[in-house]
């Protein structure tokens, strides 16, 4: 069987203390079957994020860990640091990779959000495709006033009732929990200094303003460079290829070019797959024509793994390390 | 573990008895851990080649299995067809994709090419990497006069002695055994009918007239559009999006332009990401930054396996699929 296989990218609100981090990457990991792919600190910020995947049930189990944790370790009275903020474990998205869809997704948040209500009492806001009203999709409007705002507000403002838990914010504050598209993220420097042009840039790409879909984007000065800061929220319809050629189109209007590009964390193998695609035009390309994919296929599929247990080779079907890659 | 991936791609002299390559593919697929990726049969040709996967020594007792079979069941002297080829089993390469080198499998062909020759009788001829001479690397050389012309020269051509079998040909002829770096069938359609333009590019872009180093390339007109068929002899070295973009300059020079390209069977996923990287300017790009290279990597690893085996969910490291992708 292709195991079912989701992504979940918690923001914790700390990183001057990597001890506390530690503690919160360590209940993570401690769930069989799950890796941690990634984690990045912030010592501007105080924040920490921490990419990690599995099959669901894991995953769930996992971030309930490390929101646990956090919750005994943070204290965000105690707490400053430049990004906004409203909890000890601030924001935790859950992302199909393969094998799992945007609503299997949704179901997780909406589960791991009751347990960690009823049994941290923290209280969690739905966020993304898991949102209960239109205008709590979007992060920054769950983030309003951040922790301090929100302890007053929480028990007296009607619009700011959460999801799940108390109408009561205790040191570990409140957490958002959703589901989302896997994110790109993505920045293109540019070959000039100036930042006015990679803001102009960033106006015309991201949906907001007009542009693309499925971009956010910014313009910003990063090491005497101007870069177009890129968020690539649903690549699978707003392709990275296209993204990137737009960017270098405007930036040829203002008489400027692409220096480099810089992919911050991870990608999907099928969004690469799909760029190189777009760019040398192979029309009638098919996803099995990769040959790991072709294998993974192969093996992932349940007659070919009952075959490896007829042959003695996998001992039982339970036998499986998750399988890379996907449909 | 990350388990040692190898390819063999035998052509075979039947593609009009289908159910010879029926029982040609079932003895290749008979041997445990071996997995058949591809089937391609030419009626004009009346030549198939088959493209499986597997770690090394399955791989090598595969190909014995397939040779054996062949030769059993095509008699070259009723054989027509409009490829040339010298042997029921005419070429045997093996080819590294991960956890193994060209050495290793110049080392199998080496193997190989004994045992079909002794237990067999088969005479074998070493080519590529594996060629005992330098002009036997080339296969055109080794396949010249055909069948035909080769009975009659092996026992009286000192030129033409195999490196292994007997100096005497049977009806399964003799075969070419060899290794060498994954080969990309990579075909570019122009906007134009103009076969002569095609073939001009092939000159200009194909190694053999002053082009790129591991470029072989014909100009051919299929279903009425000019087309630059290419093989890709060494990626790594000369890669996919540098011949693509030279064919579209050249193209330029002649008024036309790239309507599509064509991939024939599989490409590693490591020449895909590649061809991404340089269009997209990923400069600082990591291969480690594909999500599932770095769950791959995550998984195949000693002490991961070790420790999903310590957490009770592989019965022992010996349960293990051969894990896709690598170093």
């Amino acid at each position: 069987m292709n195991s079912p296989l989701i992504e979940c990218v918690p923001n914790f609100s700390e990183a001057r203390r990597p001890e506390v981090v530690d503690a919160i990457q360590d209940s993570i990991a401690s769930v069989p079957l799950v890796r941690v792919l990634d984690r990045h600190s912030d010592l501007d910020h105080n924040r920490s994020v921490i990419t990690f995947v599995g099959p669901p049930e894991a995953v769930e189990e996992a971030a309930y860990r490390g929101i646990a944790k956090a919750a005994e370790l943070i204290d965000l009275d105690q707490h400053t640091g430049a990004h906004p903020r409203i909890g000890a474990t601030d924001v935790v998205p859950f992302v199909p990779i393969s094998g799992a869809t945007l609503a299997d997704c949704v179901e997780i948040a909406h589960r791991l959000g009751e347990r960690v209500g009823e049994e941290l009492g923290i209280p969690v806001y739905l966020y993304e495709a898991a949102a209960t009203r239109p205008d709590r999709q979007n992060l920054e409007n769950l983030r309003r006033g951040q922790y301090e705002g929100l302890k007053h507000e929480i028990a007296t403002n009607p619009d700011r009732q959460p999801d799940f838990g108390p109408l009561r914010l205790g040191p570990a504050g409140a957490t958002v929990i959703g589901a989302r598209p896997f994110l790109i993220a993505y920045n293109v420097y540019l070959t000039t200094p100036d930042v006015e042009i990679a803001k102009k840039i960033a106006r015309a790409i991201r949906h907001s303003s007009g542009g693309l879909r499925y971009v956010k984007a910014l313009g910003l000065e990063v090491d005497g460079r101007a870069q177009v800061s890129m968020n690539l929220t649903e690549y699978r319809q707003t392709p990275l290829a296209r993204a990137v050629e737009l960017i270098r189109r405007e930036a040829a209007r203002y008489g400027v070019a692409v220096h480099h590009s810089e992919l911050v964390g991870l990608i999907p193998q099928e969004a690469m797959v799909d760029a190189a695609v777009w760019y040398l035009q192979l029309d009638q390309f098919e996803k099995g024509q990769v040959l790991e994919t072709r294998l993974a296929e192969l093996s992932g599929d349940a007659a070919g793994r009952q075959e490896l247990v007829d042959r003695g080779f996998l001992d039982s079907l339970a036998s499986a390390t998750p399988t890379p890659g996907g449909p």
